[in-house]
């Protein structure tokens, strides 16, 4: 193996944060980055060697941005793998992960199905095209349900909660077709683990909490504070997911810790998000390889790095605390900035929006003497100290 | 404070690996770079927002570069002070660390001067500008001694050992005038300590053992060998420093812990960078905060990040092992990639020269076994692994 200048480029489907972050890991290991996404100075322009400004679904945007590069990849389920393969086969060019795996992931209904002949734990579900199909499911799983659309959703958006079989007209209107159902889950726990596919074997990262609020996430905890059966549980399912996916790079896997009427650890997988995802962002400082380098190592076929816990992390979101589209100003950031335990993470977005996520912060303990606890206090008052509200 | 996007934008005087770890730092912070540098896609040019191709002393670059900027600084001491003070008053933007500091440290006759009058040990020396005024320095100081240029010189560059009177008129000649000589210190150990001046305070980072072959850089040793009162000592002189200079941001403060006659802890400054410095490279991974980003905090006002180391690091630079120019192209990386305690900074240059400073791994502790020494052995076994030359 030889490293050159570039080591490699990588054309990336979306400069969002996660498009930034990738960047911000590529520099030290001499990997270049192009991003192709519609918005002008996107989060990841400023810090990667160019942006091609285009749709995520554009086939012609994709073939100039895999034209200058030597590997594609996409930082966001939007990316169309149609266009993928077509590119991908005409200019002789290798996407991870493969296009089939974003297929899949694409629609909630397929990933159930993949996920169940994989004998993985998913919570009941059904795929649904009316109102009556919802009811007919309300009857096989009982009330409440929950009602998801199969393409599109994230962040909350596309799930909605039916409570009784009146409610599932306005719950399918809302949605709009295309949906499943699935049982209600009552968790202890949201949990997620942030996996790693590469050429030569799979890792998994230690097991995080995830806390979310109106269905976004706010914080994370890491590790989680599960007893260490259900970690391991927890790890060995996101080992099976892993196993069960094409294709190189990282992923994050969503789980749900639910109470058992015996009590035994149990685990069902919730979501799978082919990239790195939110819930690893505390890799940055909290693990002694990120997310963001490991999903570069993993694409280009290069050794895996280690995945091991440094010390105990928070991390927290900043989102958007306006009830508006505006210009984006942040004030009181001098208090994340004076926390000793506290890293920054700002996006670069121009414009904020109702709780559009902007940035985060993570927490590690700088001593011995702080806990887990403390820094999760600490978290909170620093999301606290800032607004976008002057 | 307040902080939009970008937070701020940095022109930076010079694109080469200094400016590229600069780059790396600025993303999460949201800070904007814009590097000024000769050579077309310089390492920093693939990590931050836009490259001036121009040279370091060009004042129309650099006026080209602050019009874009809310604030200047410098990672090369090439970087002309006269120019930056005019376009600064020109178009009232701030230039740090000030020029006067930049103009003090380029001439080592001046930046000796100052340090002598601020009371801190240095070795005797004397400006000369002839044969003679050499030949009268050695009468004074015994021999051997050490010739220097006063200005331009770096990584052993414009250093020549003088054993003789009769060697002195070669000497001469090698550096061409314009020199200073130095009484020869035969020190026990290289140190450096990286020290940070901002607007409310000053830190001095734990003190590095730097071990030079050929006058560069190949290894440093963080924490440095020495005993407590020689650490202490190395880090109240660096304070002393900073508290000398002028301006705000990074500076690298080279050290030598000298042999005393009554074994008393002595230190003396060789001398001082005003930026980023390759023997703070460690601090990316090894302490909290990495000096790149403290410079960024620095200059721009910001509270500073914290000094504390994280864990015992080694840095080892990968190095031009190449007899002369030719593309740059590295073999055996794998063997970096593949080692759990390494970290890759490859500076992104696309040519090697003989001993040009092509990138450097970081090595930390993994688990609480891995001594100093271990990872020592480990940083020198991977880079006799690696090689330009196939």
């Amino acid at each position: 193996m030889k490293h050159t200048s570039p080591a490699a480029t990588i054309g990336v489907v979306g400069g969002g944060q996660l498009g930034r972050m990738l960047g911000e890991a590529a520099g030290p290991l001499g990997v270049d980055i192009l991003v192709l996404d519609p918005t002008p100075e996107c989060p990841a322009s400023a810090v990667v060697r160019d942006q091609i400004v285009g749709e995520f679904d554009d086939e012609n945007a994709i073939r100039h941005l895999a034209e200058r590069a030597d590997i594609l990849t996409y930082e966001i389920e939007l990316a169309d793998p149609d266009a993928l393969e077509t590119v991908s086969r005409e200019l002789d060019i290798p996407v991870q992960p493969d296009p089939t795996t974003l297929r899949m992931i694409q629609d909630k209904a397929r990933q159930n199905d993949a996920l169940a002949a994989a004998d993985i734990p998913i919570p009941d579900y059904t795929p649904v095209d009316s109102v009556h199909e919802i009811r007919a499911a309300g009857s096989d799983f009982g009330w409440p349900l929950m009602l998801k659309a199969r393409r599109g959703g994230y962040d909350g958006r596309g799930n909605v909660p039916v409570n009784s079989p009146n409610a599932a007209t306005g719950a399918f209107e809302e949605i709009g077709g295309g949906a499943l159902v699935e049982e209600f889950v009552s968790f202890r726990r949201e949990l997620s683990v942030i996996g790693v596919k590469g050429a030569q074997d799979t890792r998994v990262y230690p097991v995080t909490e995830t806390i979310h609020q109106q269905e976004i996430l706010r914080e994370t905890v890491t590790p989680a504070r599960c007893d260490d059966a259900t970690t391991q549980l927890a790890q060995s399912i996101a080992q099976d997911v892993l196993d069960m996916l094409d294709g190189w790079g990282v992923y994050g896997i969503e789980l749900f810790e639910v109470e058992s009427p015996d009590g035994s650890p149990t685990i069902y997988v919730n979501e799978i998000a082919p990239r790195p995802h939110n819930s690893g962002h505390w890799t940055i400082e909290g693990a002694f390889a990120s997310q963001f380098e490991q999903h570069i190592r993993a694409i280009l076929g290069w050794p895996l790095a280690p995945i091991g816990l440094k010390s105990p992390t928070i991390s927290a979101n900043i989102l958007g605390d306006v009830t508006s589209t505006q210009p984006a100003e942040l004030f009181g950031v001098e208090s994340i900035l004076s926390e000793p335990s506290a890293h920054l993470h700002w996006y670069g977005k121009h414009e904020v929006r109702p709780l559009r996520k902007m940035g985060h912060i993570t927490l590690n303990a700088c001593d011995a003497s702080d806990t887990l606890d403390d820094l999760h206090d600490t978290a909170q008052s620093l999301i606290q100290a800032v607004s976008f509200v002057e």
